[in-house]
């Protein structure tokens, strides 16, 4: 209810709404809430929460759905090359650069009904909301639901940077390789640098985004202001040993790969707790071959991953892993192999935007912290092409990428009004083109 | 070429047939290696070996050649209720106990074309060689290829003990549970009690098979004497932690079931390596979930396995380990769960057979020693109708469960001349029926 949301409707009013400008423009809480209630039926978990993997039946389906909520919101819709949905709205000077907003709907393996969602529906809700009260902006405005986020960002990469051969036929979690995914969203791998957009070409990213984490819940506040996302590497790590039978091998005979495997685990463990600071090392997946109980594992893959805002201290940890990883090959005749992914690097978010956002929530009466990401977004990626802003709402006990994964309607609601007000607050803001 | 060999085929020779009495009776090794060669393409694996797990179509595959190998052996055959192969052969003295030969056919994933290969087409080839030179023995022999052993020893326990609901909805690692596995290969879930046999029913159980260890060959030894077969214990582990991102959870916030699984597997190797004797255990299969590079591991299942010749022995490093896992558990606040299956008891085999097996290598001119086994056989399930005796034959390099896995032809001709000549010797023993 503050001046500076009600001047931001005001300005941007088509005359012939002019009547209801008394009211400052707020996003339907209600109706959004809906909405992310209805997207969390594809691909449900009977436990709760969805897999809604890229690629699946259940994230084409989503989609769908999604596709119709952009349409109802008046945008113009379109599925780029990259298997991106693309909604577009007009500014009313062509000339300036869109404003960018949206998130991604695919989830991991077993996930929950809000990260990614929220900023998804959340700016469709927004466009809708200016759609609705017929409030035109002047620059275009664009709401993107980048495909295949949670498993290598290949959408908002695609845009950025493009993706090479590799990547392209790298196996997704589906069970499909990328490129056979992203034909299944409806996009086109060989024409895939139609997707591709220049450096400079927009004016802004913002995403609301939940937390992921638990600083705003704990420090009872409503709105965090990202600093910068931290980067991630992810290696895929192969063990090699010797299958062999578990009962007539004798235990100094053994090359067991899953032995050496587990106490590459816990020594990677060890090395990323014993350093100072906030960087997190994690290993999610691991398969055993053959697998059996009566086989010793002749080879083991697994999954590790390093996060930090800092994207030397991240080398730097990794090396050292990687020699501590051929000390524990010795000891038992196994050798160890690792493929790293390109280094997702660290973003920073642009400070003129932080500020914006701030300004933003105080508007709105809501308290508010900067803050830095734990977690990667297609932010990090669309950085490559202009500057980026992030709203992050609080998620109950920290708690996401699972089941019990919740953020509250009422900062749900809050989420979209600030995102609302950034837009509509960046659309005020004089600049070159 | 020893008198002892010759005088078991004189005495039992047909008449018709009794000119041909001054060549000692010896199986077709030739015949017996291509049976194995053809055997190998049923779930023949591309880079070697086979992957012919128990209710797969290769298995199916598998025993209808064997099926076509036992008739042509003239063996009487016919599928029981609990899907082995039984290969029928009347002796002439209809009121004695059989003896029984046999093995298995399936194989573990990845496995090689030797073990249980071995000894069941070594046992139809004893079959056609006495039928093939008209030889009667006293007492009817059954040639049983025993169906799932390296599943769960379904076949041999399912005669000798039957098999509960909760053997039977197991899931196998076809994918099929054992009950729909059953009917698979044409037995009869519903009517398993006909399968079972009576302790005291059989006159004498007799496998040859391959080490699956490095001791024979090691030893220049060509036949082994198997004084025992070791006890098993396998059992489900499941750590149960807490899901969650991996990026914005903070290290003192995790709750990693694989993390606690890693520790876990290090440490039975720890606590089974500082126990003095021969004893082995080894985690063969893990599984984490959800599984993927952003997720901290909130479950995790795995399959562990303890063998020994002293069964209170293993019980009692069971429950140790199982202490151990709980400190693990504390540590992160993680939980772990165990599901042992029933111990598979140790066997000893019987006495004079060990002897009639060490006459019958004598006799064929081949050096021999006694040995335990560390693999679990059918042989132990078979133990509880009657005495139990097994051959082994030398395995190159004592690899096993691996398509590295191999044993020569050679060895493969003394094997089961062996097992003819034992077979022979023990239809010449003076018995109570």
């Amino acid at each position: 209810m503050k001046m500076f949301g009600l001047l931001a409707c005001c300005l941007c009013l088509d005359s012939s709404v002019a009547q209801a400008a008394q009211a400052p423009l707020r996003i339907n809480g209600q109706r959004l809430v809906q909405h992310l209630e209805a997207l969390s039926e594809f691909g449900k978990n009977p436990q709760g929460g969805v897999s809604r993997v890229a690629y699946t039946d259940a994230d084409r389906a989503g989609r769908q759905y999604v596709m119709g909520l952009m349409r109802a919101a008046g945008l113009d819709v379109s599925v780029d090359t990259a298997g991106n949905l693309v909604g577009a709205r007009a500014g009313t000077d062509p000339a300036l650069k869109p404003i960018v907003i949206g998130s991604h709907i695919d989830s991991v393996p077993e996930g929950g009904n809000y990260d990614g969602d929220v900023g998804s529906l959340g700016a469709i809700e927004v466009a809708q909301t200016l759609n609705e009260n017929h409030v035109s902006s002047r620059r275009p405005l664009q709401v993107i639901i980048f495909e295949n986020e949670e498993g290598i960002m290949l959408g908002s990469s695609a845009i950025t940077r493009g993706a090479d051969a590799a990547r392209l036929n790298s196996v997704s979690q589906s069970g499909k390789s990328v490129r056979d995914g992203i034909r299944f969203l409806g996009g086109d791998p060989d024409r895939l640098t139609e997707a591709k957009r220049l450096p400079g070409s927009v004016a802004a990213y913002i995403e609301l985004h939940i937390e992921q984490g638990a600083v705003l819940e704990q420090q009872h506040v409503q709105i965090g202001v990202v600093e910068g996302i931290v980067g991630i590497l992810d290696c895929e790590v192969s063990v090699e040993g010797f299958a062999n039978h578990a009962g007539t091998t004798p235990r100094n005979q053994r090359h067991d790969a899953l032995l050496a495997a587990a106490r590459f685990v816990d020594k990677l463990n060890q090395m990323v707790t014993s350093v100072p600071g906030q960087q997190v090392g994690t290993v999610g997946w691991i398969k055993a071959q053959p697998g059996a109980y009566n086989v010793i594992p002749g080879k083991v893959t697994l999954g590790m991953e390093l996060r930090d805002l800092d994207a030397r201290k991240i080398q730097d940890l990794f090396e050292r892993i990687r020699t501590a990883a051929d000390e524990i090959g010795r000891v038992n005749g196994t050798s160890f192999h690792f493929s790293p992914h390109a280094l997702s690097a660290p973003a920073l978010t642009d400070k003129h935007l932080q500020t914006l956002i701030e300004q933003s929530a105080r508007g709105l009466g809501l308290s508010m912290q900067h803050m830095p990401s734990g977690a990667g977004h297609d932010a990090q990626e669309m950085a490559n092409l202009g500057p980026i802003g992030m709203i992050f709402i609080p998620s109950v006990g920290g708690i996401s990428h699972s089941p019990r994964e919740l953020s509250r309607p009422g900062d749900i609601e809050n989420g979209a009004n600030v995102l609302l007000e950034t837009v509509l607050g960046l659309d005020r803001m004089p600049e070159a083109n």
